[in-house]
């Protein structure tokens, strides 16, 4: 069950500023636990990853952190050897504010590609930061917006323990192997190779088959730091909650997706494997004739017979192949379903419009997340440098 | 040398009409050999083809053709048995009308997905269209459109002979070893094993370069008829001015796209192989992080780092990556080029917007076509059913 108000767990504390990176609203966050926490992180894996990324890969090895500093509105990608210092000179001055070392402390940014960083500005930023550290994870989740509408985060129950995840989301999604920002911190005691392994499961089904717009960020990375306070977690229930958020996390990130107006859910059962059910899965949320569709709530459902069947490197029976949408049968046998027209532009009209998926080919399934395509998404990043 | 004005090439005729399927335009194209004539045809990879599209499979197999039949509004598309019997029908309506055997008649339809064929209307409107035959193939290129903006028809020399394409195109275009609705008539003398080589060589370059939104049709096909009327053709000749015409009539389609108000086009060099260079093509050219950006003239050049970085199945050293737009260096080395903010703006403004991106890693090369992505796409498709 998700907490109706999220907080920081136990011994976990985070700030904000703005430090003149942006015009107005926060640009630069701080999060920190009062002791050395166990972690783990996956990072993009577009082939031009951030200095940051760079960075981060080396840092998490040992497996253990204390401090994460993240800035907006500027990537720190496509900079070479002076974003390579300038993500060590953010890493030096949060460890300075906070008494840390600064191979203790994770460094990321976001924002416009192929701009150095403006590194005083963060510098001076940090100055005096720790003194306004506090409970509250939507202060931490402010300064990493960029086009997002509204500060992310969540917690949840784990046992004892508290899990909780603050996130950006917006545009350039579509995670490999990773994610946007996405910082999770409990109180559960978990090595860092368990976490590791905690951590890459509940991703492959959470932000993995997150799509908004098929473009994969230079930036991703989603990290989780457990500093114990709370004793020992049995990693079973531990798994099923940061499942849990994740899953959460993923649709309110696709529902403030850029320019969207809903949530796409789509529910793929009965593939003969695990890659071809993902893989149509995430071809039917990212068919931009799909969503378009969700966004006007028109029934021309034929667009997913021809989603599904585009697929064409996924072994299936076309006959086989039965489509609903939110219960509404729109495909039966391979065939366009003889479906009542108000009916199924009732079911597009509502949010989340969840599409099933049935293949009839074998046991495997997949849920991708994604969001439908308006007006908006072009006029955002028409002019994304600009304005 | 394209014709400043297409006509059809000597022996073949066509004519439109409007059968009552829209509510006005044409909507039934009829095309005509005046004998016998060798051809060759690809269709639609997608897994659920429209009932055209099998019958077509099945009738090129012969390697002759006489006529060609198209209807637009509804594509006869997860209609099941009864879309067999209505494309057979058509058939059976065009070679009545024409004295010519069904078996020589290829079937198309184009329009929404899942809806049963009007073939009573169609039939009636086959009756009396022998007499309105004539050489223009813009009377042939009418009944064939959609969403296109105007009807599209090229010609170009082949030696003595004429090699003349009509096409349609406009949305739901990211052909897969075959393309949108596209047809070729020739007099030149060529077998149909000629042509069918010719056929896939001109459209691996053209046609299958071409995407408009990822998506892929149900009832995509590219066929060639060549009834030898010029007599014998120098196959390197007839090559080169079909490759030619075919990326001619991509770059008009790209252009024509959804929503399209420019041409993108990707050229990329110094891949280790083929399969390389033309995903990353793809991947810039349906970016629509890279397509915003071309819409809007914002230089937000860093995008392009991450499409061809998103290519990670891609094997490439990321520093000898370079990248210009309309000749402007905007990538150098895997570094984001220290611009003119001025210059690039003028050249995302340019139309095309030709995107050259340099590998560094061997010999391979390959260029996609496409288009800007702008709000016209999304308010086309949101309501293409009802409109």
């Amino acid at each position: 069950m998700l907490h109706e108000r999220p907080r920081l767990p136990v011994g976990f504390r985070c700030a904000s500023r703005n430090c003149g990176l942006k015009r107005q609203g926060k640009d630069l966050s701080l999060f920190v636990s009062d002791r050395d926490a166990a972690a783990a992180a996956v990072f993009t894996r577009n082939r031009f990853p951030g200095a940051p990324v760079l960075r981060g890969r080396a840092i998490v090895r040992a497996g253990v952190l204390r401090a994460i500093v993240v800035n907006s509105k500027v990537s720190n990608v496509g900079t070479g050897a002076r974003g390579l210092e300038d993500a060590d000179r953010m890493a030096v001055a949060a460890g300075a504010e906070l008494g840390v070392a600064p191979e203790r402390v994770l460094v990321a940014s976001t924002g416009v590609i192929g701009v150095p960083l403006p590194i005083e500005k963060i510098e001076a930023g940090l100055r005096g930061m720790a003194a306004e550290l506090g409970d509250d994870p939507l202060t931490g989740a402010e300064g990493m917006m960029t086009t997002d509408t509204y500060a992310k985060a969540m917690s949840i129950d784990a046992g004892a323990a508290t899990i909780t995840i603050v996130a950006k989301g917006a545009g350039m999604i579509a995670p490999n192997m990773a994610t946007m920002l996405s910082y999770m911190f409990t109180d559960a005691e978990l090595s860092a190779s368990e976490l590791d392994t905690l951590l890459r499961d509940a991703v492959r089904d959470s932000f993995n088959m997150l799509s908004i717009d098929t473009d994969t960020s230079t930036s991703d990375m989603c990290a989780i730091l457990a500093n114990g306070h709370a004793g020992r977690a049995d990693p079973g229930v531990f798994a099923g909650a940061l499942r849990a958020l994740c899953v959460a996390m993923v649709e309110a990130l696709a529902r403030d997706g850029e320019g969207a107006t809903k949530l796409l859910r789509v529910r793929v059962r009965g593939a003969s494997g695990d890659a071809g059910a993902r893989r149509v899965a995430r071809a039917v949320v990212d068919s931009p004739l799909v969503k378009t569709m969700a966004h006007g709530a028109d029934p021309n459902v034929g667009r997913i017979l021809m989603a599904v069947g585009k697929c064409v490197d996924v072994d299936f029976d076309p006959v086989r192949v039965h489509a609903r949408i939110n219960g509404v049968p729109v495909v039966r046998d391979g065939l366009h379903a003889d479906f009542d027209d108000a009916a199924v532009r009732a079911a597009l009209a509502g949010d989340p419009v969840e599409i099933e998926i049935e293949i009839g080919d074998g046991p495997a399934g997949a849920t991708a997340y994604g969001c439908d395509l308006s007006e908006g998404y072009i006029t955002e990043n028409a002019a994304y440098t600009s304005s």
